[in-house]
């Protein structure tokens, strides 16, 4: 019981911290006033503030109250707060330091895969790639389902334990990133060729050839998502930036 | 209070499972049991076990018990794991991936540092190599914390935050990588060398140069460790496989 309401109180004061509501440097509110309006007991408050400040992203100062902390403290592999940043409207840079990441790591991956990979990895990876395929153009969001299972399955398939670690920390922000790329991308078509090609790739066990391309897919993820982030002159591609803002009144 | 306890469990169970204890598949003690033996209340166990759910490391079964997770299941990048990761007797098997993943993301964050470093950054990782420098042969602890700010100070300068998080995820297991192939190694020179051409080819701003330059670092770090790894013939090498089996009877 006092779990779930502690974990209410993280998962609320996270979302409110990355949307911004308590910019840096400000102050979240206080165990007595988060009591009074959440109406739970003080254990538990006590509880989703610690876990936010094992998060880096609070601290507690003496006479100042719970202080938020600078993006870059935040602890940016924590599940909850990719999950949080995932829910937020996205942020350029912080998709853009994202897809570096994933160009450091994703190729490699796709190397292992192709050394190690045993029959059934490659075969899972082969069934998401056509999931992915069989998904479009009608329905998006089992695509974007299949795309996770596709770059989940390779990194599986690396044999590498913290790979792996890494890619179920990402995981919930490469959901935003499928989806704010296919809003923002002119066709399908070509990135599902890149996915074509990487599994293939690992299939016939060519490390050097996934690795390449492995990093065409990405560079395609950044070709579809450039348009999205575009300075905003357009009305209709404004309203890509925060599905929030939109143009209803 | 309450909070300090539950985290002596979380440590306590934590640095148990790691160092082979519990076995995965096995159980790890009950709620009374902890209750009993560690004299604090039900709260801060409860606390502490579901602390190490959400590492990965163990799962709450119905009648069953907390049951031990397989290594794969943990989460390698947490800090805590890490940290009693390193505290535990090396294991070959662990640190060979470690240094795998090292040789994907470290190259690329040499590359960046190179590209985005500031006047200071620069600085600091030359800092950082000069004290590994004057350390060495007497003080081979100072010279070890002078590596990690060595390697801390180039994620830095690479200006991925997510890349600088990965590092402080693992700085614990980086020192115990340290420690395990210092005693290995033949000598010092070739090591320190090695950094100090990473150094230089970040300050001349050169990304590719310093790129090649932590590669061949990392292949040393291969070469350095192998030895406390071979198998064991020899009586003398075999005590640095486990610093507390040794030849005392």
């Amino acid at each position: 019981m006092g779990r779930s309401k502690a974990d209410g109180v993280l998962d609320r004061l996270g979302r409110q911290v990355v949307e911004g509501r308590f910019p840096p440097g400000g102050r979240v509110p206080t165990e007595e006033e988060l009591v009074r309006k959440l109406r739970i007991s003080r254990p538990s408050v006590r509880e989703g503030l610690k876990a936010l400040v094992r998060k880096g992203m609070v601290e507690s100062r003496a006479r100042r109250g719970t202080i938020v902390l600078a993006k870059e403290r935040w602890d940016l592999l924590d599940p909850d707060v990719l999950r949080w940043m995932a829910a937020a409207p996205p942020d350029y840079a912080f998709l853009m330091s994202l897809i570096e990441l994933r160009s450091i790591m994703e190729p490699a991956a796709a190397r292992l895969a192709a050394q190690r990979a045993t029959p059934a990895q490659i075969l899972a990876i082969e069934r998401a790639f056509r999931g992915m395929a069989d998904s479009l153009p009608d329905d998006v969001e089992a695509c974007h389902r299949h795309d996770l299972a596709f770059h989940e399955g390779i990194f599986a398939a690396s044999g590498n334990a913290m790979l792996y670690r890494f890619y179920t920390a990402i995981s919930t922000v490469l959901l935003t990133l499928f989806r704010v790329s296919t809003e923002a991308r002119e066709s399908y078509e070509r990135s599902l060729d890149e996915h074509g090609e990487v599994a293939a790739a690992i299939g016939r066990r060519q490390p050097e050839e996934a690795e390449q391309a492995m990093q065409r897919l990405l560079r395609g993820t950044v070709r579809d998502l450039e348009p999205a982030f575009r300075p905003r002159k357009d009305p209709k591609r404004n309203s890509k930036h925060n599905p929030k803002g939109g143009s209803k009144p």
